[in-house]
């Protein structure tokens, strides 16, 4: 679909070979990121199929310089989609995912309904790309319809900046405690940010819609459901998608993780306080080599400045930024390390890496 | 002084043995907070004298149904003075400090220019008020002149927490991640995150006076300096000030403590995460008891409800409270414990330990 293009509810397009592309909850925030990412980074699309909930349906997005109708997501949205990628709750994607499925998509899904389900891989494509060869999923002319599941935010955030340092040698442990935006609980939860802290600074009663504490000014454990084990699920998929995507599952030494999922009130982009151990000798300067050579992951890491990663320094980009690399005052030396990691929720998150494991399916 | 006195530039008692008090800060965040908190508590009062920089002095402040009026701090300003509650930085600390206790008096300091000076007691009121006596410092017919030093407030907020555990089992390991507030900076730093909020609602450039990063909808590793080891000086009072307190320093084998210190866009409160590796078995409901039982620290733990410590619910309360306890996941059964922590930084990480200390001399 070139930019010049006529705006069209459904854009059609010459090339033959590029596929049909729905995005199932485009006018949610990580949906129109989608829009952002696509056309950023000009992947092939034939067709752009914009999928919404009844009542958004109607409303046009912009693509590039073009609108678009999103329509009304049922059943039957999927025929003739190539590449359908999934951004509108873990309820919607178990119900229709398989539909899509069935119609002969591929499915990338950002939800966690089939994150943790055998077969369906799960993939950081600068950690794991090899994962979804091994699925034989495929797009073009090896079309091979199927579902890979879109990790956790906080997850591949986290994995972006720790696999560099984890394949030079291997992390033991690793507890992490994060700083979460409003963007992870959606487009409303940012909204609710904004209104709250307007109301905060007039000094009224706060509106708690999303959220049942005050969010403006204050900061809370995860709202995500609390488990048994007195973590909530935000903090066991950090657990449990970093297992699956390091290829650990089956391992008895596998990584130990401990996380604590706090949101603070920042917009968009995560923050993650990382202590590792390591099975052998890892310098800071080694990991600062290791991080600075990596794909994915940019170094702040500037002392004489005090300049760190913060979550503006994030927002909006494709790299997680790391900073804060330094030696674990309370290990041996060169058996732990400290460091500080920021990336955007909605962007690294989620949209690009989806994007990003559409890149690979083309391929 | 009682309440209805009349109001005056100086108050003075009835009372023969009330000590003469003086506030070194007495405009700032924690000046202020002393003012409430001596009141509340009806702390003994023979006199109370306000110091303050030439630019406020002038300026009245209330103190219950009284007003006062600051003076031009000095060092002639302790003449007589028996208590003198210093919060006005490290340097007038240093250079006037000394000039107190030369003038008769105690100094109850909250800046870090004496804690880790030996023979100077650091306390927490909950965790070592035996080093008080030790140092033979005493207000009242024992009065002794001399320095004590209040621990830095994220210092404090976790020593009040995990003490009861550690008296209980020893803590051999701790790693820290801290949410601070804004009021570690001082009443300046509020009011830049305050209109710096207001820009940002407005899409306007922010004001950065305080901070050389925008604070507002953001966060940032601490500002204090960076020391050559890659942990700035806030993360080090963490570590240094812990072992102090804990009667740790000349141990060979002291708690290993890491800390990573970062501001979050919260006004008065700070919070932490925690994780704890025991000399010994610690269990979740053994770890809730114990802080339950606990002075300072009251438990918020209602996992059913997802309610956990806010920096809300901490803000202008005495107690810490802790929530989130549970096993740490990485560690054996047993071993290793996770838990949050949130304390007012004005009132328990500074006034308030200043004033209990005050008491702990009076009695």
């Amino acid at each position: 679909m070139p930019a010049s293009s006529p705006a069209s509810s459904v854009s059609s397009s010459s090339r033959q070979s590029a596929p049909h592309v729905a995005i199932v909850g485009a006018t949610g925030a990580v949906g129109e990121e989608f829009l952002r990412v696509l056309k950023q980074r000009n992947f092939p699309i034939g067709k752009l199929t914009l999928l919404a909930s009844a009542r958004s349906a109607g409303k046009t997005l912009k693509f590039g310089d073009d609108e678009i109708t999103c329509e009304e997501l049922t059943e039957d949205s999927f025929k003739g989609v190539d590449l359908a990628l999934f951004s509108a709750g873990g309820s919607i994607s178990k119900k229709l995912g398989p539909a899509a499925v069935d119609a002969g998509a591929v499915v990338v899904d950002n939800s966690s309904a089939f994150r943790m389900t055998q077969g369906v891989p799960l993939v950081v494509p600068e950690v794991n790309p090899g994962a979804i060869a091994e699925a034989n999923i495929g797009l073009g002319s090896d079309n091979v319809a199927g579902i890979i599941a879109n990790p956790n935010c906080s997850t591949i955030i986290m994995l972006v900046a720790i696999n560099p340092l984890h394949q030079a040698v291997p992390v033991k442990r690793m507890i992490v405690s994060t700083y979460q935006a409003a963007s992870g609980a959606g487009a409303a939860a940012m909204r609710e940010l904004e209104q709250q802290t307007r109301e905060a600074l007039e000094g009224e009663v706060t509106t708690k819609d999303i959220f049942p504490f005050q969010y403006a000014f204050n900061l809370f454990s995860h709202n995500s459901p609390m488990q048994p084990n007195g973590y909530n699920q935000e903090e066991l998929k950090m657990v449990h998608e970093t297992h699956k995507i390091l290829g650990q599952v089956e391992d008895a030494d596998k990584m130990a993780v401990s996380a604590t999922c706090i949101r603070v009130p920042v917009m968009r982009a995560h923050a993650e306080s990382i202590n590792l151990t390591f099975d052998g000798t890892m310098t800071e300067d080694q990991a600062r080599d290791l991080i600075a050579a990596a794909p994915g992951v940019s170094l702040i890491d500037d002392r004489d400045n005090n300049r760190f990663p913060t979550p503006l320094d994030a927002q909006h980009q494709d790299d997680c930024y790391v900073g804060r690399i330094r030696r674990d005052l309370s290990q041996p030396e060169g058996v732990g390390l400290d460091l500080f990691v920021c990336g955007d929720q909605v962007r690294k998150g989620a949209a690009l890496n989806a994007v990003q494991i559409a890149e690979l399916l083309v391929k």
